[in-house]
Parts: C-alpha cells; sequence; structure tokens
C-alpha cells in the first residue's frame, strides 16, 4: 500500500514529504492509521545527527492512530483499536523489564530504525528502504510496527492529545515522578525549558507538589508558557546567569533537583551547578551523540551532588500513558494548552523552524 | 605547650616532623592526646596539592584519642573521655544537617585548616601559624580541635582500631550503605581499591548482603586483601581491562554499583562504564581539585545510568561511628585485619611510601 511520510535523507537539509511504498504487517507486528504526530525537538536531532540515524529515515516518534490490521500471532490488538505509539520496543521479561525499567529492556538488538527482524517496511519509489524513526515513524500516514510499540486507550480521548503522551509528556512528567521516585515532592526544582518537554517537567514538578518551581529558558515566549504551567519562577538566560539566579532565588543554597530538556553539555553543567550540595541533576536531553559532559571530579564527591539521566521518563508504557490521560481527564494535566499550533504534513519544515524560534508549546501534526 | 606533628611545608616534598607550639583550647574547642593516626590517601594528596591546603599544614584526618582538657562553653565531654575525630565541623541543625547529611554541614565558611574563630592554634619555632587538615591534624602528640568534630565512644574499644572508623572504614562501608541506602543489598557491585577505603566499601558490600563483589586493582597484594575482606572476584587491572572483564563477569550486563575509590578521572569513567543501564557508579575518591570527569552525554540519558558522589560514606558521625564499633564487637565488621603495618610518627614518609607501593590495607602512627 502507499503512504505519505516525512523522509530525513541528508542530514541538516530539508525534510522530504513524499510517497511511499507500506509492506503489510509480519507476524507479531501492526498496521497503524497516523490519526496525528507531536513534533518534537528529537525529531530535528535525527535532522542534525545528534540522534544519529543512518539516512533515509521517516522521522516522528510521538504519535497515536488506529489499528487497521493487525500480522500474525498478534493477541490483544484488534482493528479499530486506538493506541498510543511508544518509541521503544520492549519485551516485559528481560531483566530490564523485570525491573520495571522498560525503556530499558535488553532483548532486541537490531540496528537503528529497522523492524525487530532486521528488515525494511517502507520504500521509496527507486526502490531504496526507508528506516523508521524509534521502529515506528509517526509523521507517515501509514506506519507498520511492533505490537511490543503500542499502547491500547479509550476511545473517548482525543488521539491528538493522546499523541503528546507518547513522548514529551511523559519524558517530563516521567522525569520528575518516576525518575525521582517521587522524591521530587515538596521540594524546589529548577527546570530548564525547550521544546515542551520542559513545560512537562513543570507539570511533573506540579503533580509533585513541588515547593517552588523554576523555568529557565533564552525566549520569553517560553517563559510565559511556563508560568501558565505552573511555574513559580522564571529566569530568562539570554539576560541573566541562570546559575547565579538560581541559587539567588533559593537564598543561595542551590535546588534540590535541576531538570535540563536541552541536551546541551553547557546547560547541562550549569543543571548540576544549580543544585545544592547532594542534590540531584537529571539530565532528561538528548544530547549529540559525540558530546560530552564534563564535571569537577573532587566537586562531585565533596558536594555528593549527583547527576542522573532520565530516558523516555523512565516509564512503563502501558501504566503510565493511560495514568497520565486519566489525570488529564481530571483536570491535573494539561494537554489541551500544550498545542499551540496544529501542522499538514508537507509543513514539516516549517514546525521544525517554530520550534526552533521558540514559537510553540507543541506543534502537531494532523493526519486526515 | 609543646607537641610534636607531622608537617606538609611545600608540596610533594618530604613531610616534616617538628617540635609546634600548642595553644590551649578556646572556647567550644577542646584539647586531645592523640592515640593513633591512620595513614589515609588523602593525607598524600594534601601533600601532592590534590585536596589542596596553603603550606604550612600539619597532616592527618582519621584519628582517636583521650579528652585532655576542654575549653569554655563545651558541655558534653570530659577530661579522659574517649573520641574518634571526626574530619567534618558540623553544627547539627543547618537544613543539611537537619536533612541527616551533616559532612555537607552549611555552617562554617572558614578557610581550609583554621579553626572555625579564623585563627591557628599550632605555630612552628618561627613563630609561623601552622594550618590543621581538616581542622584536627590527627599526625600530632595534641590537638586542639572543635568540639563539632568529636565523637565520644566507649572507653573499652581499642583507640587504634577506633582510629579508623574517623575515616577509612566510614567512607568505605558507609559509599555502600550509606550513600546508596541499603540500594545495594542483594546487588552485584564492583569495586575499585586503593588506600584502605576499597577494602571498606567491600566490607559494606558483605555487611548489604551483595550476590557477588569484584575488586579492580593493579597490585596483586591488594587483590588479596580484596578477598580476604569479602571480595567474591577480582580483576587486575594490569592484565585485564577492567571494564571488559567485568562485564564479562556479570554475562555481559555490567554491575549494578560501582564504588571508584581511588578519585582518578580515567577509573571513574571505567566504573561509570562497568554499570548496567539505570545502574550506579559511586565516586568516593577525592580527585585532584583541578581534574573533571567526562562522560558520553546522550549515553548517560539513553542508559539512564548514576553518576554520584559519596562525601565521608554520607554518614552521621555520632550515630554511624559508634555503631561500626558495635558490628566490630559482634564480629561483622574487621578492623584487626585492616592494620598491616604500625608506625612511629618519625616515619611517616615511610608510611607513604608503603602506602603507594600497596604494601598495606591500612598503616597505623602509633602516639605514646
Amino acid at each position: 500500500m502507499k503512504t505519505r511520510a516525512a523522509v530525513m535523507y541528508e542530514h541538516n537539509q530539508p525534510v522530504v514529504v513524499e510517497e511511499l511504498e507500506l509492506d503489510e504487517p509480519k507476524a507479531n507486528e501492526v498496521l497503524i492509521r497516523t490519526a496525528a504526530s507531536g513534533v518534537c525537538h528529537s525529531d530535528l536531532s535525527v535532522v542534525t545527527g545528534a540522534i544519529y540515524y543512518d539516512a533515509a529515515v521517516a522521522l516522528g516518534h510521538e504519535g497515536a492512530g488506529i489499528i487497521e490490521r493487525v500480522g500474525d500471532d498478534v493477541t490483544g490488538f484488534s482493528p479499530g483499536d486506538h493506541v498510543i505509539l511508544s518509541f521503544v520496543s520492549y519485551c516485559g521479561s528481560c531483566r530490564m523489564c523485570e525491573m520495571e525499567k522498560v525503556c530499558l529492556c535488553e532483548s532486541y538488538d537490531v540496528p537503528r530504525g529497522f523492524q525487530l527482524d532486521g528488515t525494511y517496511r517502507l520504500r521509496n519509489s527507486s526502490g531504496d528502504g526507508i528506516l523508521q524513526m524509534a521502529r515506528i515513524a509517526t509523521m507517515s500516514e501509514y506506519m507498520v510496527v511492533p505490537k511490543q510499540n503500542l499502547v491500547k486507550i479509550d476511545e473517548h480521548y482525543s488521539l491528538e492529545k493522546a499523541a503528546l503522551v507518547g513522548c514529551g509528556v511523559t519524558t517530563g512528567v516521567g522525569a520528575v515522578l518516576n525518575t525521582c521516585e517521587g522524591g521530587a515532592r515538596k521540594l524546589r526544582s529548577g527546570h530548564r525549558d525547550r521544546g515542551g518537554v520542559g513545560l512537562n517537567a513543570i507539570q511533573g514538578a506540579v503533580l509533585a507538589q513541588a515547593e517552588r518551581i523554576i523555568a529557565v529558558d533564552i525566549a520569553e515566549k517560553k517563559l510565559n508558557f511556563a508560568k501558565s504551567f505552573g511555574a513559580t519562577d522564571v529566569v530568562n538566560a539570554s539576560v541573566y546567569d541562570p546559575v547565579e539566579a538560581v541559587r539567588e532565588l533559593t537564598a543561595g543554597l542551590g535546588v534540590d533537583y535541576a531538570f535540563e530538556v536541552i541536551g546541551n553539555p553547557k546547560t547541562i553543567v550549569q543543571a548540576y551547578n544549580m543544585v545544592r550540595a547532594a542534590g540531584t541533576a537529571v539530565i532528561v536531553g538528548m544530547a549529540h551523540h559525540q558530546s560530552d559532559v564534563s564535571i569537577p571530579a573532587q566537586h562531585l564527591v565533596s558536594t555528593e551532588r549527583r547527576l542522573i539521566g532520565s530516558f523516555y521518563g523512565s516509564c512503563q508504557p502501558k501504566v503510565d500513558m493511560p495514568k497520565l490521560l486519566g489525570l488529564y481527564t481530571e483536570g491535573k494535566l494539561k494537554l489541551d494548552e500544550l498545542i499551540t499550533q496544529h501542522y499538514r504534513l508537507d509543513q514539516i519544515n516549517e514546525a521544525f523552524a517554530d520550534m526552533e524560534a521558540g514559537e510553540n508549546a507543541r506543534g502537531v501534526i494532523l493526519f486526515n
């Protein structure tokens, strides 16, 4: 069958929207009709090569849709089911999965972007195989994906809102509630915001009843978003030194937790320097795959500061995503307000430009 | 009064043992007759400048002794009391102290090596003030120290054994039991051993009932010590790549916790690379104050590995040190076996050379 998709053919070049040939789902795979795809900074990181994929790859890793057909050996999913796409495939039974660290599942040692059997499902008009970002590629009208990447949700949820739970919401909220094991509760938190994940870290801090939530950004518009999502203080890092500003706001002590959501070595070090003794810098942003972060070694010991990573909000997709949708229904989690702009698939390069300019809380591509 | 002490006059030069003039204790201070001082790698780090003190400084930060006299306003301590010296002064009431992170006490902002009022208690024959390492200087026959650095212990304990609890034992055992909040229980642990703290981290792992304890060192003698203290596996890093060896020993997965006790940026990175996904590298060793540790930033997120510091075993001296002596009495903690060589104070340079050569589990200076 045919599908239109956003494809990265060359790093740092405009993304190409084109018609591709899509194979039928094989055993343990499912064909999805995509309803919506969020536009996340990690998509752009694939374009820049920071998150490295060989070209060509169909983009998108935050989405929701409806099952069209299921392959052999698929149980528990049927045509018509509404699903969120998880951007990790997890087995549920390996050591990491048993420790509830399913996003670190160790079972699938497949080159990036290929299906679990190591082959392609997408081909372009020249017959070349096209990889799928995160094995899903939500910026495609249709996707064939492993059943291991699906989270079934109730049909009454808007698929457009649900799409956001596929990455940004879960990553940001989970960094606070899961990675810190609720430890951020009633404590001050510093945040560094960009691309939407930061707003969701703020939502997580609100849910954790953080006493104070300090948002740091260089775009005033993003700081205004931050306030509307629950930040109690904001720091414009293009005007103030963010480390000094955060220290000043906390009587010289620093914050208990700092969440870095950009993946920039400089802001990672800033986050580390913002936390108090025995505090924790939680790195959420995916840095360039060749970037190092460098911190003073003796200081690490003498201050007992902690530097920890949070991948996908340390979530369990099948547990956490329905729970987050439930919080939305209860009015405890903002999803509507996250979506500040809709795009058509062929506007993807414009959507990336708007994201870079700090225009959106989250942009969303809608499919018909 | 007079006291003989080991003094660092110039970085990277032999330590000088000489007679100094010692002032009487001021208010809130106590005069101690030193019974024993451990020889710790951190003393040598003061000599090399890795742990930076201005010269001249009287060395020693691991010791025990008997109170001779108390200054004004000292309650709870009397002449004749047996005490372990804590190498941090803590107030017990600031925010960090209230969080039971007393070793990160924020109350005393005094330049390194001075008493809490910012003055000296020691002077040499030329009348020059001499600093005290950690405000104590256990490598001196007598010490005037803040009451905040004292831990009273039962008189029946050998002061020589108790001295070791002042740093190495508490630092090593505490890194496992306190810093990891008992989290190292029943899990595999990798260790990197040197100077005695590593052996105590092994003791901590034994107390935490770690399934497997892998010791890494470049000296066979230290690896033999490690085995006698409870290591289940040893890796000679001068023969094998320690990261590969530890992965091989753990079916390719890596350890849950790795404890680095040297403070070498290279071995810190090795410790980080030894842990499994979502595992924790605990840095105990004090690196050079100008050294950085550098880790891949994206990897930190995608593997959720944690890099955390442990200072003084995250201990509460007044709580943990008596507890550790109790474990010794119960036969659950080895102290006798730690002491492999006695020295007189004037053998301090020899003691440092033996430590560098990996000859000792711990060397101890005895005073008469």
